[in-house]
């Protein structure tokens, strides 16, 4: 092993890494790290490319209509409701997997796209981060869903989707946190 | 392989597994899956035990004082805001983990904790859960840190925490929702 990599002496970061699963979607690194206070220790990291995620607002006012969808989720045993998502492709700008992932999945083209914010969904294990957007403008067209995607649209006036949050009815962390920034962006205190 | 285990036909959920890799935090299985559709397909997912996750208030009102963590990650390859939290152990409730890690983490216990909600982290690739609380009436003493937390206090005002999520300066998703929740508790509309 190599110790201290590209890196000065006690910054903290990567010594080394093992792969130790190659997979379809993710890959699993077990990597020895230098720690903030110089001691070393074997970290888990799942590694993925990264995500976009969409609140599509189907029209203006303080409580638009959004465009959830209800998918099939494996991990959940169950449907769960999301917003429009997927992982970016080789080379893709978040931008435009987020219009792509909007068009895929429901159809609809936007006009406008704003950044929320870029989220890690779960530092502790995974590199994974998803950056969110707002779609404005939009404009009904024809979807095409992966293979894997079983999934249908499920629009809700945006103070009804925060209420599904607080109830428990969505429960997957990208959408709560795009949900929510949307909610108190359309009503400032 | 046996297909259709333990589930009536169409039902869509596992129908085998296959673990690839077992480590310390995380496992990952590669699932032979049913889809709803009744077709199969091979998915990869990143067991996890789950965790909790803790928004503490140090005071009344309606813009209390929320200790913040600042800590090192190594998935960030930097330091990250989060709210106290940590996995659940063998048998533990999590009620009786976020109170642990609310103690280990910062050394206050609690009066009360009320559940916000559960999250699923990144439900594509992983069965992580993370229970969202609010401690109450907290009663400072000293914290017992793991050996591989590096981390500091860090107490902000709950508008703040916010202006914090929306200016990009926390980026954790479970710290994100937590705190989105406690606010919009304290201002409701």
């Amino acid at each position: 092993m190599t110790e201290n990599q590209g890196k000065p002496a006690l910054t903290p970061g990567r010594i080394s890494s093992k792969r130790v699963y190659s997979g379809r979607i993710i890959s699993v690194d077990v990597d020895q790290v230098r720690f903030p206070d110089g001691s070393l220790g074997e970290l888990e990291m799942v590694r993925h490319s990264g995500a976009s995620a969409v609140v599509p607002l189907l029209d203006g006012g303080t409580d638009p209509q959004v465009v959830l969808v209800r998918q099939y989720r494996y991990a959940a045993d169950g449907y769960v409701y999301e917003i429009p998502a997927g992982r970016l492709d080789p080379g893709e700008t978040p931008e435009a997997c987020a219009s792509r992932e909007l068009r895929e999945e429901t159809g609809y083209t936007s006009a406008s796209l704003l950044k929320l914010t870029t989220i890690y969904t779960t530092p502790g294990f995974t590199d994974e981060r998803i950056h969110l957007f707002v779609a404005e403008g939009l404009t009904p067209g024809s979807s095409e869903r992966e293979a894997d995607e079983f999934l249908e649209l499920y629009p809700v006036r945006l103070s009804e989707a925060v209420a599904m949050i607080r109830s428990g009815d969505i429960v997957d962390a990208k959408t709560s946190v795009a949900l929510l920034l949307a909610y108190l962006a359309q009503n400032p205190k």
